[in-house]
């Protein structure tokens, strides 16, 4: 899920809405805006991209200086219109707005609420979150009530509130979970989850939010509340892998570098007798890359991607082979016709569509096809977000190296080691729980 | 635009989606599909993507066993919904749909037509073809009506007409555009503008329908028509340096090694001091490959391409410098910052957009920027069919080398020659009237 | 069907919007109006209501001062959205739009058509129009090619035509269909089915448009042209008893005066021992009205209509007795209970309905139900576009006047006689077809 | 506004969607059904008609045997897509739905929610009254909390609660809503706020639900519950001039008798020398029945109301005179035109529609306009629901009688006494707050 805010203009709403258009790969099931003139928070929110739930009529609708948005990520148990985001609720001390990307152990502190004679009108953590704070706000400023909400919850998250006149981004305190703060030439500051939505604004990049501070932006400008402190921080390695945008710089390193780095660490791993790399596109473009420039083999782009397809395709018949990946991929057969390939992917999952890539490879005449795949065995759900299915469904639970290779029908199959992909990350702390099960909260 | 047709198949309607799907970076404007169950011709068109214009219930209402789409290209001056194809007509004989990729030269004929007492509904060059075969029709079959139509008019076009029982494909004598034919593991033949549409069905690539042929499909088979003969064929070089997708083999050369040959002749045309080489993505990518594995120079994806877009953006505001390009591209500023870099594109034609390119290049920190044109200046418009602007705004009309170089900012620019482009095609006859202003045609 | 136009005010489209409305009972399939900037002739068309038809930012696109319109009636042949009207076409002379209400004997000018190589994208007959005045107008200034392409074909028809800077009325020679013409305070012509369109504008009533009269409007003025004389003048009689509103003066006579008396007469046929009258909304109101008057029997409005009925109702469950009827109709339990009641209704065709209503007022305790109709026993098909069933549907063609009354279960039935029918229109030449089997055009 | 619920039918959904139907005169701003099938509540609200608000493919996401649904009548505070109804909330004792009509005074129980931490996301009376349930419910079964709930509150509404397995009716202790209980003939129990409701089902009428009295429909049965005594029983006047369907009873009496013996009284108050009488229809039809049968001067359906006006018109210009009120009603000119007219309308609010009309006959003709109102003068706003405009804007308390009759132009007016008004429903108590100011409660 994405996050973006903006505080200080008078396009407070459609610079959060450009936000949101570069964030788009963080959340593509539905996306909203809420935005305060001071004197009420009016939201807009629908099923879809950005680009078809955004209509030039909105945005008259979406006044004021201030304005937060959230692009909404497909779990299996929230596929509902009513889950989306940003949530307004009317507190106490006024109209409340809150948008979150990432997960927060709210099961028990709903269970509670419930019994206590709360209602519910949605399946979101952000609903629990307001209902905390609402409770407390009674006796307490604002800032102080969300401080104490967020201390009393655990998860991987990045938040913003918007109450009329302020504009308040939140991190986890184990940094899961990426968020930033900039600066756009008008002197307007945006929050969003990664650097790429900045680029677009011609914004400055200012600094990370830092894990478990809260930021609160008002008129009287940036103030940094005191951390929550005494956690481990612990960066989503898998946002290094595939979440973000490789254009972005996230917890302090350019991801495309990382990925390049992770390639290069591949490469090095064993030694490939091929003939050419390519990448499974686009995520595993940068990997590649780096794999070629250290293997000394040619790069190619020997699969294209088709990028006009929709959310839903409309399966012509059941008979085509491979046909979910091929409305993706296609391959370039005078490329592959013949040669030994290596191919470099981000990851595999439960392995069908590392399965059909090989396949598609082989029809297209590859003699070999070694697959290499930049990051470990995924082995263990995560816990803070991402939608991985179930253990038993992950592929390296069921089988071993050998297996693995054998069901996808590669020549050979390698994969980027813990202590390798640690590496391209400068051996800083992260969480690796996907890959080794050692999650950092428990 | 593109044109697909599938003939013997229960799910010809599907399939033909399938193509139009593979098609679709040949014309966004709209799409639609005709089918014949033998009794009636259905049609279904609407403007947009193809992921938008299909829902499963259309489906139901496109029966039959053949079936003919179209992908349209919006050109200026038909940005309207009655000229989505395919037309279907009532004719003396029967219902008659037809869908046409490229441009014919009616003008003379719509004329005409007119004066004679017809009526127009559309604008489309097919209209003008329905009418002339419905004339001819009462005295001939409709094969040969179709035959002496074709015959009276010029143009670059592939064409596929059907009538109740059969699919008709014809192609322009110099074919100059492109109309392939295939065949499914069902035995069901596909027709269509490129044969990327084949691989995403599993279907086999037959042959290329040639310049001037007529191929009629029916329950006796495929029968080919004598061909239109005499005249010189020239099929269009900027299929090869923009239009067709990499992975499509185009006249029977695949076009990412040609692209790639583009990219290795304009390494060669002279030596650059540079530091990495990085594509305008995407359809600068195969080139850019080839530009580095000749130069000896590094490859990076040093502008990442967000496929999110959609049709339309709403701008934010007005001060955001080079918003235009930003909305899609964006540079990777850790490969970016303090190199000198060659980036290579397919080609200029009015030059705004390669401006923003290398100014959001040097706004990444880049100390050079070397840009690199996969093809010719753009000197004339197209005739047959692509959308180029009037002459006048044309920037190799207007501007020499050195102008064109200070107009986008970049630290030196180089075409590639008519000769390289020309020799990366194998010298094959071919039409670059855009670039040479000599006309296949007159 | 409806037809209306504009001449002469810069509101021409929102002003034939207005009287598509005042006309809405005419044709609820679908609505259209295009209009003249006397450049280009721009068009909106679509399935529904015209309350659902047209948004306002339809009519910043419908520019000019002249527009025609078109309410659809949907009858069983033409149930497309490609028949919708008004039609445009190019022309020799310019773009000619049309707008028909009613139906004219074109089957075999199409075929000749079509023999001779013309294409046919509706199934309606304004298109075969349109091609017989573009054969024509080579020759011939647009309004000769109007009067001869009229004169040669035979029909009950109203219908406006819309070059770029005239409109042209055209009623057919036996004056079946109403056409009339009217003028705003604002000096604006308008031309429309019915006088209940002028009113809604304040509009004053000029006169008929005469049969075979042709009226053409342009910056000279109005101009008649010499009509197509020799036909017997034979006005729709069925407009009386159901099509027009009641708030209509037609062919010189108010509708509501036509029905009372049709009422009254009916009354006067035999006498009913009864305790009061009662219609059935809306089309039998006028009529029960006479009846009471006459009868002096008391005037109940005993059957209310739900006016919110859209036009198409889910139907809950297939057991519910009389569903059809009574999601529209229901009776005023406290008036019928124990009643001897007078029903008057303006027609019976099929005969199911008015069985419906005669139980539903048993259901609710009616003692007696004595049904009267307003019109003569419908026996004959209507050739000029009044969609009737079959004849072999028509129940007076199955059964005999008792058999009738058994089949609806009423106690006593009596028709109007068809000469009451006439004298409730003084006589007046009309067609009366329907009842007599006696077309004024064979 | 209106409610409606079935319990024990398989048809729940669709038979609730049928009685929506019959009560879309109750509210048209937006509709809303709630159905549980024993596991889960689903919901589905839109704005806009009935008949557009449910399409078929809504149905099969409705199961179960119990339903609830609301039609929202649009009030100026609450024009938002989220305060349609049924709310559906997550209490501590699983899904509680609920649909009301009317009015509650609820603000300072909203207050006192909020400062202990409650939020709100509507603005409907419907969700304090989940707040105070889901607190209470802690502590003891539902059917308590409710009644407990439903007791600390004052107001006038009939509202229906759904839980996975029981449909809870209530109605205010005063009885100022209706609210009645019927019977299909398959044993499901229907609630509806109007008898009408049940004829379209062919359901059984049972009984009212009691003032104060809560009704729970489980597979145990109609269980009653003690009522709320002590309360002054009133019934809105105001539901007999106007809100409710002719065709419906109401608190035991027929409405259409209520209102003909209106205009029987109206009609003895003075006698006016005049040639016929006429409604505003629909409204005026029965009162002006009544009073033509009282004084014997003829009735006549002089002004013809067009019942396909939506629920917005696109005004064509500004100057047509009435324009206004010409969308719906026009007058008959040929009843009209020289006639002394005596028009029965059932009340006046602001008396500008009043005046138009006057204007609208006076245009047609007519010699004297006595306007006759079948109630008092409209002095005091209503507490309970019905969107009265401010007193400062009810024409009555700005003007005396003979001003009024000065402003809308009327050659006579007269009222119908508060006296007659109640004598017409036999002396039963009532609220006439709205014509005396003396509300039951305070």
């Amino acid at each position: 899920m994405a996050v973006a805010g903006v505080y200080g203009s008078d396009n407070a709403a459609r610079l959060t809405y450009s936000c949101l258009y570069a964030l788009q790969h963080r959340g593509q099931e539905g996306s909203g805006i809420a935005s305060s003139d001071g004197e009420v928070i009016c939201v807009h929110r629908a099923q879809g991209l950005v680009a078809d739930v955004y209509k030039e009529q909105v945005f008259p609708t979406l006044k004021g200086k201030i304005a937060i948005g959230n692009n909404k990520y497909s779990t299996s148990k929230d596929r509902h219109v009513r889950n989306l985001q940003p949530l307004v609720a009317e507190l106490p001390l006024g109209q409340l707005a809150i948008s979150l990307s990432g997960v927060l152990l709210t099961d028990e502190a709903r269970q509670s609420l419930k019994r206590r004679g709360t209602i519910f009108t949605t399946d979101a953590d952000s609903e629990v979150i307001l209902h905390l704070i609402a409770q407390k706000a009674a006796d307490m400023p604002l800032e102080s009530a969300i401080l104490e909400t967020m201390k009393s919850l655990q998860g991987g998250y990045a938040v913003l509130f918007m109450s009329l006149d302020k504009l308040i981004a939140f991190r986890d305190p184990n940094g899961l979970k990426p968020l930033i703060l900039g600066k756009t030439t008008d002197n307007a500051y945006v929050v969003a989850s990664e650097t790429a939505a900045l680029d677009l604004l011609n914004a400055e990049y200012v600094r990370e939010i830092e894990p478990g501070e809260m930021v609160v932006i008002s008129d009287s400008g940036v103030e940094s509340y005191a951390k929550i402190n005494g956690y481990k921080v612990a960066p989503c390695v898998f946002e290094y892998v595939y979440t973000a945008r490789p254009d972005s710089t996230l917890f302090s390193l350019p991801v495309y570098e990382v990925r390049k780095e992770c390639g290069r660490r591949l490469a090095r791993q064993d030694k490939v007798e091929a003939d050419l790399v390519i990448p499974v596109p686009d995520s595993g473009i940068a990997a590649a890359i780096g794999y070629a420039q250290e293997s000394g083999l040619p790069f190619e782009l020997g699969i294209v991607r088709n990028h006009y397809v929709g959310r839903t395709f409309i399966r012509p018949m059941q008979e085509i082979r491979n046909f979910g990946v091929k409305v993706k991929l296609n391959p370039v057969d005078s490329i592959i016709a013949g040669k030994r390939i290596v191919v470099v992917d981000d990851s595999i999952v439960r392995g069908t569509t590392s399965m059909q890539i090989v396949q598609m490879l082989k029809d297209a005449g590859a003699s070999e096809v070694h697959m290499r795949i930049a990051s470990p065995p995924v082995l263990f759900p995560c816990r803070y977000g991402i939608d991985t299915p179930d253990k038993s469904d992950l592929i390296a639970n069921r089988y071993n190296l050998e297996d693995i290779r054998k069901f996808i029908g590669a020549t050979t199959l390698d994969y980027l080691t813990l202590d390798n992909l640690k590496g391209a990350i400068n051996e800083n702390d992260c969480c690796s729980a996907c890959f080794s099960g050692s999650y950092p909260l428990v």
